[in-house]
Parts: structure tokens; sequence; C-alpha cells
């Protein structure tokens, strides 16, 4: 008995099966690049244990708890910390029942998946969780979670992880992103320059944020042209803690380019708080195309994940706040949205500017045709609820044939849960190997550039999009 | 020879058919649970034969007869009623002449998958329908539907259906389904409240819908709150003929929570006949709010059927009425729209709305997503044009991975085509075999697993969903 | 060793690889009817060489060349003819050589199975062109090219078409067809009439057009029934000299059915020149309606290519001009857009519209309802990016159960590339050959059915569409 069929992903017929398994098997084994993520540096820089199976598995993962709340189990039964000062389970244990106890929800899910993997490949469970057996995989965990070689540095060793980026907000010092580099451990986790709550006038605490920005800076912020300074030094500063990219989380993927006076004025009011919902939002357009010059100046890569209509649920943002699984994607527009900014500096061919969308729709109809014109532009992976196979299928189906493998930019996990990410490297690079051998087989690839293109996906084009 | 192939819609790897056939065999017979759909209750009240074979598969099913249309057969030859006092063709055996030598026009689609399945498995045809056989099918099915044992009740006892919702306008005296209830036959047919013709204020007779809505009920409709106590009083007498559920065909699925004297003062306008189409569309969202309020006080399960732009053609409107075969789905947003409605009641646990939609690009952008996070909200089945294989097996790849299983509520026929009830049951089952036995052979589903979910697909989502 | 899989687009079990085969048999030798596209009527005038391999694969193909540029090669270096008097590469064979060098950009691209099929099939190539290989393929095209037998009539023989159209503008003379049809030579080559010059006011030189359009036609094109006339005339002459259909690329579908002196009034102020870009989209709207009238009168088929964004790149559009791979689809609406038209027209019986999109959302929820309802209405192919096998594939998918096969209009190739032609009704061949293999293997097809199915779409419907 095993949680993970070792022939997972790869298509159903013996001689596809096959040639799927040879490509897997040249690619399984590499190293692992998270180019794209939210782990919390702090893990590496402490390396402290982690506290216990719940807080590893169920609280920090939206993903995960989101799925028992839409069955009626309460937040707070789960532990999910309340904003609003209301009491929450505080029994780990008692979460931990509740969630075998639901743990059917996750049939054919992404997550159901990737916890399989963990509970195999990193705890040795070869039973699925059931009620029944609840409390010998929480001893079991909260043991293993114990053992020195399964602290958060020793755990990214064993996932073999050559490189880690966390996004860290503009305003973040980096202490622990320069505790771990000051460290004796050799980890390479860099950092992400995330600049909304400095970009996005309808964040929460903006003015505050833009005068905290001006103080670390010390360039005048009063003035456009400061502000814009501002963007530059702690770019540099990110840059000096090893980032390569910034990431920009819009509810659009709206741009501007406007006359510097124009841009100017949208900034004083937002300065001054004093600024429209359509002010904000053009000047959140016209900032992507700043940062896309200042991408220019500086190398850095630039992404855009766009068409989340963040905490759709005005209840549970007031009792728990963001992130809490009600994040709900929308139709997003990126042909004339994109149109200023590409304008500007779209045919620059240093520039990398990776697209992530929630609209598949978008992918045949939008992305793949701009990626494949553009040199700036290059696709992100299949993003949050379509990092999964069917998703990332779709991406390949709806992408290849417009733009190529060579406008993408391989995989990224985007993820919070740490024991997840070897989980989700190996579905990228099954459903990878499974789509090639489907071409393959099909007379569209020859094979040998299979098993290029396999490594290209798995490496070289995530290294190239985020100047690794 | 056979009109069905008894694998026919499963997958055709080897291994994999025999799982699916091992997965559907469990589930084929069980009874039919249609907790949706538009049957004439008459036809079980009366028990009175069907008329003929063309007012059996031709002249009620829109399905069918807009095809041949769409090909420039003439409404008129087809027998189809006339709203203007034209004349039509009143031979049924001419309509199902017509009917034969067009009956090539349904390759690949589910109306032939079901029309063949109909004439073998309720016929006895082995041979397809041609113009050469057609007096031949014409006769035998006439002959049929004169004996006893075709006649509604029996047919209805026949296909095993264990449940059968019909639905009913809100001024529907349910005449009928009280002669159901009072005969000696033990059929369960029930009823649905579906209040369009008193909630939409664009719906033709609104004004003097209403006031026959007040005369009805004895509440006082000039008010607004007199207004929804009739509508708790037609819920109550809906619920005493059977009703667990309400159905909204709404244009779109903009909801509103507007406060009372602003709701108050748009229903005084829709009285009066003087009210604009913006205001229109906003009162009908507000209605939503309200039936989901209802719903929280009565436990009736709420269907909202959003984005079918009725009566596309003037003409055809103008000349043959409704539900002529000339409703066009449109691009429908579920993200801002259902907003209002869910911060008012979407954590609600006691409480199920069922989402369809025609726009299956909102699938895994919006309802997947959606249903995966607020514990009210479920997905009903595949709908209208996506009643089908590949429409099925579309839903199940675009919801499954981000809400699972358990967020859907099994299959509804919505059908006014009684005998092509069991055909698309069928259909359902064989393709959610199909699926399952592809998520097991793919690693994604374990064996018995499957097998559990396929009779909670089958039954238990539909009787939770509609708490049967 | 080969550049082409015998058994390419096939499906990949056994069983259902011979009855694609077996299918794809009876059609694939079946002449080519190419009913709308692109070609250099001069070509077959001339019956000129081609010059060399870089003007026949590269130059004129924005499908390849924007491939390469998408990954940082620039325009000038490929050769592409700028407008704004800059130079170019002039030598074909340096980019020839750079071509080879990017040649895997089109790894699991339609590009790179037509080129493949073109050397192969065409050139006698087995071996992939690289890098070192470079020289090689071009000598040798280059030798074959000089060749009687490769002259442009030659190939159109060899090629086994039957008829191909061209498209020419409104103020076209006609030239070329003229000459082709004076000489000895039987090839069948018609044109198409399209309009945009002379009914898109935002065309550049649009007031310019219209005074050459009166001077062609003699009509008095200062009012609006002397322009709708010279329209009249236009179609005459282009149907003397073969067209069967015209051709509309509108950046929406809108359509207007306004009253008389409305749309006067928005020709008047189109022609001075002082049209608002909204009155624009309303006078292209309007014209949509007016040709279909006029294809009420006088038979032709009318084709709507809608939803291109065109010339996305200021850029390029500034330094290249039009159609330079910087056209980028964008989302269309049909059921509000066609509804103006289709209550004027749209159960004419003898009226073909056919409908192209770029907008894949749309087959299933706009296009195949219409269709599946309208007699007037046809669906053209996959179109463009979609021209492809998974964009045909999912043509077929999203349109087949609604609106069967008998309301679309067999492939297009749409084509400016020469070579591409005979690859590109291969793959649809193959396409469809796979597709209805599928639906026979699951019982969703009669066998015989599927071989008649596979001659429609090949010969029959492609005939009934454009009139041949």
């Amino acid at each position: 008995m095993s949680l993970t069929d070792p022939d997972r992903l790869f298509p159903i017929d013996d001689a596809l099966r096959g040639l799927s398994r040879a490509i897997y098997d040249t690619i399984k084994d590499l190293p692992i690049l998270s180019p794209h993520g939210h782990c919390d540096p702090q893990w590496f820089a402490k390396n402290e244990r982690f506290p216990n199976p719940a807080e590893l598995f169920v609280i920090p993962d939206h993903y995960v708890f989101r799925m028992l709340v839409s069955q009626g189990v309460p937040m707070d039964d789960l532990g999910i910390p309340r904003i609003d000062g209301g009491a929450v389970e505080q029994d780990p244990r008692k979460i931990w029942h509740l969630f075998a106890k639901h743990f059917n929800l996750f049939r054919g899910t992404p997550s159901g998946l990737w916890l399989n993997h963990s509970f195999e490949h990193v705890f040795g469970f070869l039973e699925p969780l059931t009620p029944d057996n609840a409390d010998e995989y929480y001893d079991h965990i909260d043991q293993t979670l114990a053992m020195d070689q399964f602290r958060p540095r020793a755990m990214f060793d064993r996932f073999k992880i050559d490189c880690l980026a966390t996004t860290e907000g503009a305003l973040d010092n980096l202490q622990w992103h320069k505790m771990i580099h000051d460290s004796d451990w050799q980890g390479r986790v860099i950092t992400t320059y995330r600049s909304d709550a400095v970009v996005d006038p309808e964040f929460e605490g903006f003015v505050q944020n833009i005068a905290q920005f001006g103080e670390l800076t010390g360039e005048d912020i009063a003035s456009y042209d400061g502000y814009l300074n501002a963007h530059r030094a702690r770019r540099a500063f990110f840059r000096s803690h090893g980032a390569t990219a910034t990431d920009h989380g819009h509810p659009t993927a709206r741009t501007e380019d406007l006359p510097h006076t124009e841009a100017a004025a949208l900034y004083a009011k937002a300065i001054s708080g004093q600024i429209t919902a359509s002010e904000a939002d053009a000047f959140r357009g016209q900032m992507l195309t700043e940062m896309a010059r200042m991408s220019v100046e500086d190398g850095m890569t630039m992404q855009i994940h766009a068409g989340s209509t963040r905490n759709h649920s005005a209840q549970v943002f007031a009792s728990h706040g963001r992130d809490k699984g009600f994040d709900i994607p929308r139709r997003t527009d990126f042909v004339d949205a994109l149109k200023p900014m590409l304008d500007a500096v779209g045919m620059e061919r240093d520039l990398n500017i990776l697209l992530f969308t929630l609209d598949e729709t978008t992918y045949g109809r939008e992305l793949a045709p701009l990626a494949g014109a553009y040199p700036a532009l290059k696709l992100g992976p299949a993003w949050w609820f379509f990092d999964s196979p069917e998703g990332m299928r779709r991406f390949r189906q709806l992408t290849t044939e417009t733009c190529g493998f060579y406008n993408t930019a391989g995989f990224n996990d985007d993820t919070r849960a740490f024991c997840s990410i070897p989980a989700r490297h190996d579905v990228a690079r099954r459903t990878d190997a499974a789509y090639l051998s489907e071409l393959v087989a099909t007379g569209r690839l020859e094979e040998n550039d299979a098993f290029e293109v396999a490594q290209s996906l798995t490496t070289d084009l995530v290294k190239s999009a985020y100047k690794l």
C-alpha cells in the first residue's frame, strides 16, 4: 500500500506511459528552483522546529482550511486566528481531528495530492489519513518534527532546494534574510520586492506606509520623483539581499503611461488620502509602467499577478483579515490593459515581464499571442487554483501552439505550505513529461527534443526568466 | 445491431474501460432522482396516453426542433404552435417524416444519444431512424403509446424514478400535484417554486401577476412587506405540495442587498409599471437576496439559473413566443454579482444555494472558488447546452480540483422531454464513472473511494442538496 | 528518418488509431478547396518563380517571424520591410541562417508542423533544419524553386487545389484575376470582396478611398444610397471575377439596423472625416447589416472575422505597418452584437453568414447556440491562432454537441503562406478523422456515418457554405 502511485499523472496507454516515465526520470531529481513563493524566511533564519502538525498543514494553508469551511466547518474550530480578538480553538490535536474527519473533501484535488505526497515522502505514511488513525498520524508527525533533521534548514536541504525566493513588502527590513546570509548555512534563500503596500492607494495604511517609505530611504516622498527614487533605493536594498525580481499583485492588469505631471498629480492625491477609486486604479496602472522602466534600469524581473478579487467575504475579512481563502478570481483583460506599458517597454529585449492570470480564457486569446510577439513578455506558470494537473495541462494546451515553450518561465510553487514544495514541483514535472510524451506520440515533437524541452522547463527557463 | 453501444462514453483503453464499467455497474440501476425539470404534472395527474410520436419527441422539445430550424426547416412545417394565430402543420405523421429526413443533423449531439436511447430502450428499435423506416417507427411508437403500460405513470415507474420535481409559477394552483397526491398512485412528483413572473418587473403581465399574487394570498401587495409575505405564503403552499426548492431564472446573477426603503421604493415603481430597465435589474437582484433570506427561514433550497438571453430572435418571439430554441447563453459574472447576497447569507451552514451557469468560463474562475469557500453555495450540474458528455466532462475537470466533489449537487435532467430522462441520467452516470476511473488510473483517487464518490454523485449529494 | 510521422495527430490507442487512419485514408487525397485566404493572385497571373527560401518561408509569414521577434530577434535582421524607410537585412541567406538558428522555437507549434510538412513533402527533406544544415536547406530549396515545376501554377496543381479564393479590397482592379482567367491555365483562382477600406471610417485613407469608390463605380457617393449602390456595383464586379463571398474583418461583431436617416447621417459624418470613434463603430455595425441584406439580394456568402485588435504595438505599427504579428485577439461578444442583423435577416434560409472568432469562449456559449438556431448562420472553422491541432479539436468539442456538424463550414486555411496550404488542410483532415473516430469508439456516432461526415467536412460543407 502506498499513498502515491509511482505512475501518477502519466498517460494511461502503456507506450505513452513508458515515454512519459522516461522523460520524467531525467528531470525528477533535478534540484528545485522556487523563484516565487511565500515561505516565511524566519523559519530558515531561526531554524526552530515546526510547532505541530496543525500549524504545519492546516492553519497557515488557506487551500486546505477553506475546503473544510466550504462544507460548514467553522473557521474558529480550525484555529484560524481572528483579527477581531475572538477566541479560536487552541488545541492542535482537536484541529487535526477535524481535518482528518473531513479529509475525504480533498478527493480529486491537488491539495489531496500534495498532502499525501508529504505524508508519504516526508513522514513515511503508507495508509491514508482517516478519523481512526488521526492520533497515530498526529503523534508521528509531531515526533518527527522534533528531530533536528526535520528542522526548516534540514528540510530545505532534504527537499533539494537550490534556490527559494520569499516575498517581502517594500518596507520590510529583511532581517531574516540578513540572518540567513550571516549564518553558516549555505541554503540560498532570496527575497522579492513586493511593493503593493506603497503602490496601491487602497491598501490598508497606505498613507502611513508612504511616510515610513520616506523615512527608510531618506527620499522626499512629498514629490513624485522622490517617491520613485525611494522605490529605486528599496529595490537596490532588496537586490543586496538576493532579490532578482519584483512582484505586483494587482486586482487588474491595467497599466498607464501618463505624462509626468498627471502621474505626479495622482500621486499627490494618493498621499493626501483624497484619491477616488478610479484614480487609485489609474495610479496602480501608472506604477506598473514605472516599475517596468525601473526593471529596464536595474535588470530585475517583473512579475504581474493580476485578477484576484481579494477578501470577497466582508464577514470573513472583518473577523479574520486577509488571505483566508476568500480571494476569488475575476475576468481579466490584458490586451487593452497592458498596451500603455508595452508601448513604453514591450520591445525591450533584456527585460523580463512575467504574466500570471487567474482567468484561463486569456491563455490562448491574449497571453500567448502577446508573449508570442513582445520580446519583454513571458508567461508565468498556471497559478493558484490552476496549479494543478488539469490546470497545468490546459496551460500547455492553450499556450504552446501560439507562443511555444520558450516564452514560458518554468514552474513556481507560489506557496506558504513548505512541505508541499517538493510535491508541487513533482506534479509540474510529471504533467510536463506527460504533455511532452503526447506531443511525441502524435508526431508533433521529435523524441530527443522532448527530453531537451523537459530540461528547459524544469531548469533553464526558470533561471533565465528570473536571472538566477 | 443496436442503437446504443453498451460501452458508450467510457474511455477507450481496455483497463480503464473495465474500471469505468465496474464503477458504472454499481450505479446504473439506482433509482432516478430528478430534482429539477419541466415535465408537465398533468401527465401524471390525468395519466392519459401520450398523443403521438411527434408530440412525444419533436413538438415540445426545443432541443430537437431548433436543430431542424437551423438548417432551414420552417417551424410551421414542424407543427410548432404559433401565438399569432398562424396555421401550422397538424399531421403528426408528416412532422415525423420531416424529423426522420433530417435525423442526420443529430450526429455527434446529446439529442442524438437521448433519442436513440429512447428508441431502443423504451420502444425496442435496433435500426437507426431513416426516411425509409419513418412509417415503421411512427406506427410502432404510436401503437406502443396506446398500451396502458406506456401511459405516463407506468412510464415513470418503468424509468425507476424515485422522485421527480416539476416547476410551477408562483401563481399556479398546483391542481395537478393535488390530483396526483390524492390518487392511489404512489409516484413521488413534487413541485418547485418558480417566482420569476412575480419577481421580474419585465416579465409579461407583471403588474397583473402581482395583483393576482395578492388575491391568492390575501396579503397587501401594495406594500413591499406585504409582497414579501405573499412570497412566504406561496412558498408554504408549494411546500405543502412537496416542494423542497425554489428556482430563479434570471438573465444575470446580479444580487443586491438594499436598505429596506430603497427596496420598497423599487417595488413601488415595479408595480406601478413605471420602472426602468436598470431599476428592474436591481429589483431582480434584490429579490434573489430576499429569497435567500426566506430560504434561511424555511429551509428551501434555492436554485439560480443565470445567464440565458431569452427569446433572442424578435421574429420568432413574435410568431411563436417563449422557449422556442432561441435562448442564447451570455457571458455571466458571479464574483461581483453574488457578493451582496453572499455578504448577507453566504456563511449560513444550513442554506443551500445551487448555482447553474451557461458560461463555462466561470466554472474554474468563479464558481468553483466561490463554492469552495462559502458554506451556503453548491454547484448545480452542467446545464442545458452543456448537459452532454463533453459538457459534463469539462464541468468535472474545471471544478473538482478547486471545490472537490462535495460542493456539487449531483445530476439534474432539467427536461420537458419525458422519455429523455433515463437517457440523460445514464449519460451522467457513465460520464462520471469515466471521469472517476481516469482519476484512479492516474493516481489521483483511491479505487475504493471512486466507488464511494460515484454513489454520492448519483444519490447522496442530490438528496442533501435538495433535502429530499 | 522523416520530418512527418505518418500517424501524426491520430489518437494513440491502436484500435482508435486504425479507425482514424481508415477515415483519413478516404479524404486525404481529395482536392483542396481553399475558399478563404490571402495568397497573392499575382503569383498565378505572372507565374514567376518564388524568389528565394527566405521570401517563401520567413518574410511574408507573420506566424513565423513574430516567434523569432518574441525571443529578441530584431525584425530588421529578418528582412521584414519597414514603412519608415529604415534599412533592413537584404541577404536572404543571412535571414535563413537566423531562422534556422531559432527553429527550435517552433517545437510544439502548428508552424513547426506546417514547415516540416513543406520541407518534406514539397522539397524532399528528411532531416530537421538546424544551423548546421541551413546552407544545404537553402541551396536545395533555391534550386528547386528555379525549376518550372515549382512555379506557382505548377505548385497549385501539385497541391491538387481545386479552387483557391484570394481576398481583394473593394477598390482593387482585379487585374491579376483577369490575367489568370485570360490565360491558358485552368486553375480556379477566385477573388473575395473585402470592403473594410471603404466601410470602416477609421481605416487609413477612408475619405480618399470613398472618393475613389465613387469614381470606380460612377455612383454618387455623396449620398448614402449612392454609396450602397457603389457596393452593389463592386460586388457585381467581383462576382464577375469569380467571387462567391465577401469578407469583413471588424474589431467587434457589432451590428446595427438603424433607420435609414440615421444611417445616412452617420455616413455623412464618416465621409466628412468628422466621425467619432463610437459613431464609427456604429457605422461599421450598420454596414454589416447592409452587407447581409445585399447578400440576400445577390447570394454572396458573407464572412465575419471579428475580434482582432490590430496593430497592438504602436512602435511596430509606426516602423513596419500592418500585419506584422502584433494583432492580438480580444474578448468578443456575439449575442447582443449580432442581434440587430439577425432580427433583420437571421431567418433567411438561402443566406450564408459565416462567423469566425478569436475568442474560443464564444464557441459553446454563443456561436454554437446561435448557429444551432438561426438558418442564416454557419460557423467558420477554428481561425488564426486556433488553426492548429488543439484549436481544431476544441472547436469540434465545443460546438458539435450544440450545433452538430452541418452548421459548420469545413476548413479554410486563411493563409498567405502558399506552401503551408497542403499542410494545413492535412492537419484539418487528420484532426477531424481523429475526432470522428473517438465519437465512434465512445458510442456517439455510427461508424459508417463517420465516413460520411468526414466527406462532408472536407468537401460538401465547404461547397455549400461558399456556393462553389
